[in-house]
């Protein structure tokens, strides 16, 4: 195959520049929350995740789809994403929400799996096997990888905010802290690096952001889940390097259930799906 | 569908009384080494892990599979791996190496993916996003979870020993000790849970004994990979609670690459695959 031109963060940058907004569109279609004349399975949520992607996408600086509400229905569902993801329009950067890491010859196979069979742009990634389980996906220069460092979900605390003492006797750091550190020091030599961090913490946000200026943030977090949208336009952005010369600062911000919801009891769910993107599209202006 | 009958520890159990080892047949077919014979394509990957499958299962406790091998070739891939798994007999468990985690709507969906969709009886997930993240996966209690505690990757200290207090002033465990502390912990109100932890390290096997006694342990590293079997069969076998009362105290122990690998240059691959299964049955005996 014949790879997309240029870096991830060239092509998001022009992306961002067109549309003018940090907007990224979550495709996590769950059979439980379709719209009415969508059935509950494998077709309703292709059809869906499609209606999604033809509405929303005019508004979007980026797509990300979270692998697991495909995986769900086995080998017919990853057939289902590997056509929702030709659907996205090729100026569009898209993400494999995947959340993969492993010993090298796994993550060489999951490279192959998430760049190549599925041609994401970006992916993300759990840090906890450290670089060596990373540097497969890290060594592709057109493409990109996100490091989970503070997630959104309600008990992310619970081992990311662990104190990391360094044995030099200095103060501890929250371990997504020491994440961010580690993703700042791995990115001097893998310049296709960012950071996943949830807009659910402001506080955290700002640390992530003091620990590594120069990184690209994936925002999830915003609409259902809560998070604080003028923190993340604070914090967000990157301070420093490539990234920062972008505009919005390279940061992209996912939005997923409080556009596909706009779908749910409509009887147009195109127009509501369109709406709502167009929305969150100028409230994440930039 | 109809699942399994009783728990997976129960079946674990029942496997390692008829066949009397702790060996787990790893199934993680890299096309770039397949026996002659065997094209490296998707039709070459499921050829050899069913000759694996075949040749292998006599001899083993359990069979694991890591779906990234599979997921590199797309839906063709997914499918190909849904029939080998079901080319795993009945009373043999089988563990689906997904190293999953997300947040609660996200997980419940890789709970239907694993455990209905792909039949698994037990997955591998990481921690680093905390119980919340796992429960949906937990809550099934006909089936099981490793969580990523001590990998066998060369470069899991980074993260997995960095020194973590818990803010009362005491000295600092290691993070994967203190996952180990947190998985006990969990267990208590989810007790279909156990830790992977690698053979690669045989100090760091012996703390996280300590930190979890009464937890199943999957170990990796084997093989190829270079772990000591003494150590695995030293501190390998659960100490206390329901785990300990099985033979061998539940240890199951991955061998990948030093049993496929037998198959390479063989003029008869599935008789030698056979007998390096049956001698690593044999090293694993309990």
């Amino acid at each position: 195959m014949i790879g997309p031109s240029g870096t991830y963060l060239q092509r998001l940058g022009a992306r961002m520049d067109a549309v003018g907004t940090s907007l990224c569109l979550g495709v996590d279609p769950d059979p439980a929350s379709l719209p009415a004349g969508f059935p509950p399975n494998v077709e309703g949520v292709e059809r869906f995740a499609v209606l999604l992607i033809e509405a929303a996408t005019p508004h979007v600086a980026a797509v990300k789809a979270n692998l697991a509400f495909f995986e769900a229905f086995g080998s017919p569902g990853i057939a289902a994403l590997e056509r929702v993801r030709a659907r996205v329009p090729p100026d569009i950067p898209f993400i494999a929400d995947a959340k993969r890491a492993d010993i090298g010859s796994t993550s060489t196979r999951q490279s192959v799996a998430l760049f190549d069979t599925l041609e994401a742009d970006a992916v993300t990634v759990n840090p906890y096997l450290g670089l060596d389980a990373l540097e497969p996906l890290l060594a592709r220069p057109d493409r990109f990888v996100y490091v989970l460092c503070r997630t959104s979900n309600a008990g992310a605390a619970e081992l990311q905010d662990l104190l990391v003492t360094t044995g030099d006797g200095g103060a501890g750091l929250p371990l997504y802290v020491q994440v961010a550190h580690f993703a700042a020091g791995w990115a001097r030599r893998h310049p296709h690096l960012g950071l996943v961090c949830g807009a659910t913490g402001q506080a955290e946000m700002a640390l992530v952001r003091a620990a590594a200026p120069e990184l690209p943030f994936l925002v999830p977090g915003l609409g259902a889940q809560g998070g604080d949208v003028s923190a993340v336009m604070q914090h967000g952005p990157a301070l420093a390097g490539a990234a920062a010369k972008l505009r919005g600062g390279a940061v992209v911000v996912n939005v997923s259930r409080a556009i596909a919801g706009a779908a749910i009891g409509s009887s147009e769910p195109s127009t509501a799906v369109a709406a709502a993107a167009q929305q969150w599209s100028t409230v994440l202006g930039c």
